[in-house]
């Protein structure tokens, strides 16, 4: 594909064009993942996520803006709503983003993430494995981490960065949400805050109790991200995080595990997509679904006989990979 | 079924022992679901949720004496595993509630909602059927709205009560974490607390600018849950609520549609239980999951071939329905 070929060479309106045509789901969608395969895999991906007004988006700056300096590409994903990289901020936030917009070295891309529930983590790793094809060192993806989507998208991260406030209520809240599950380095930002202290000790205190990562502990850090403070402690616990990964073989092992995922999920969504399709245009299914819709069937022993119906399915099937 | 039969008679103990085959995805939930199903179709389900912390099972248990008292038998799943009816609180919650263990008109089950991710939804809603079945009045169910997993159960609510207090943050908060979008009635509890009556404002508010459901305007409620003050109101809105789903047929949309996304659900999920399993046993597909692990393939670009091979299809398929 020409398009991958200028991407592949560096133009940066031809990664913008596929990112695009990857988020629509083009026809052409498996073409560009396999003839970008073989360049991506050099990358490594911050996953930046955390409730909404815990100052991520002004971490992820700040990183970006070291992670720059120390002469290192950056392309970031932003999926959260309230993101200044995504759009969704106070006018000063835009402006103080405008720095990495005119840096070349800086590719930045939001995704919009209300009402498109199920698909999101799949084109995010996507969107990442583009990326990392093109050549970006360091990619960050930002998330607000309300929903099982927004953590689904940190599946696609190499070392997962949860960045919590004092008064964002209390470590057991967290937990709640399933952030310090997913944490590998937890921050508590606005560190100036009253009872910041005693939040990082509770969080340690539920670490202790909770964490089961292998060879590592998650720290807590303490950053005041606006000023600058704790950034660059943040980065040096990022890179000793990318080494114990590298050094025990988890890096390769979650990097297999993704992909294994990867497969497996698109295997369903495709099937899910054409199935709902399907119900509209295949009249014995569309029988099925209509006698259930009124209630003279069960779902669940019809959905059973569905899957029994060999001729149905192979319709079912029979248009895949045609047109997507 | 003999089973059934008991059950469909009354009988308590079968009908707990058909939902634990429910939750365990017995083999012959099929049959279960189809015995059961023309008994189904009279209860009306309430779903309850909220951050925790809310007070959403004092709310719950409050509305389940005022139904009793009516005259009308319930049935009660809890998701929450901060809830009393769940066995996760403090010892007084617990003592409140036996009042309800006692009434052979009150039936409750506890789910573990921890760890089990995709297929929650989807039993929840196996279980409303058995209990509306076996003859509950009411059914209701409590979550806590903190994942995507709690707001799905939702789904088999006709009416859906948000529970909130003035200091879980802000009405953005609850916003964005999908709460205000789901809520047919919202319960602003805790208020004789501070701030009570504002946050009761911006979400009449947020409300008034962001919801769409039709023929409704959600109302906003003040309760004090543990003195019993002002759930009487809440009952009277339910009532409401129902008699405006009933008369403009849109409870009858809404459980056609219910009943539609329950077929399609369940052939998603028996298609992806079994593809986890043949990836284990088949060696054609082993072999594209190992390449695509290493990363000797691309993920995407694999999946489309998979879902072109028919034969391997074929083999998907031929075991589904036997065993499970």
């Amino acid at each position: 594909m020409e398009l991958v070929e200028k991407m592949l060479a560096g133009e940066q309106g031809a990664l913008a064009r596929l990112i695009t045509m990857v988020e629509r789901e083009d026809p052409e969608v498996a073409d560009i993942m396999k003839a970008t395969h073989p360049r991506a895999g050099r990358a490594y991906c911050i996953g930046v996520t955390g409730p909404p007004g815990a100052g991520k988006s002004t971490v992820a700056d700040k990183l970006t803006a070291l992670i720059r300096a120390k002469g290192l590409t950056v392309g970031i994903i932003a999926c959260d709503p309230t993101s200044p990289f995504s759009g969704g901020a106070v006018l000063g936030d835009r402006i103080r983003m405008q720095q990495h917009y005119l840096d070349s070295g800086v590719f930045i891309r939001s995704m919009a993430t209300r009402g498109s529930m199920g698909g999101l983590p799949k084109v995010a790793q996507r969107i990442v494995k583009l990326l990392d094809a093109f050549g970006k060192d360091v990619i960050l993806v930002e998330t607000v981490g309300v929903g099982q989507t927004e953590l689904d998208i940190m599946e696609a991260a190499d070392t997962v960065v949860v960045v919590l406030v004092p008064e964002g209520g209390d470590a057991v809240q967290a937990l709640k949400a399933g952030l310090l599950e997913i944490a590998d380095i937890l921050v508590v930002n606005k560190a100036d805050r009253e009872g910041a202290e005693r939040f990082a000790s509770e969080l340690v205190a539920m670490l202790d109790l909770s964490s089961e990562k292998p060879n590592w502990q998650p720290p807590v850090l303490l950053t005041q991200a606006h000023t600058n403070t704790g950034i660059d402690k943040l980065y040096e616990a990022i890179e000793k995080h990318k080494k114990v990964l590298q050094e025990t073989g988890q890096l390769l092992d979650r990097r297999r595990r993704r992909r294994r995922n990867e497969l497996l999920h698109t295997v369903e969504e495709k099937l899910k997509a054409r199935l709902e399709e399907l119900v509209e245009k295949d009249g014995m299914l569309g029988t099925v679904v209509e006698e259930v819709e009124k209630g003279d069937r069960d779902p669940y022993s019809s959905a059973m006989e569905i899957l029994k119906n060999k001729a149905l399915i192979n319709r079912w099937l029979s248009a895949i990979g045609e047109g997507n």
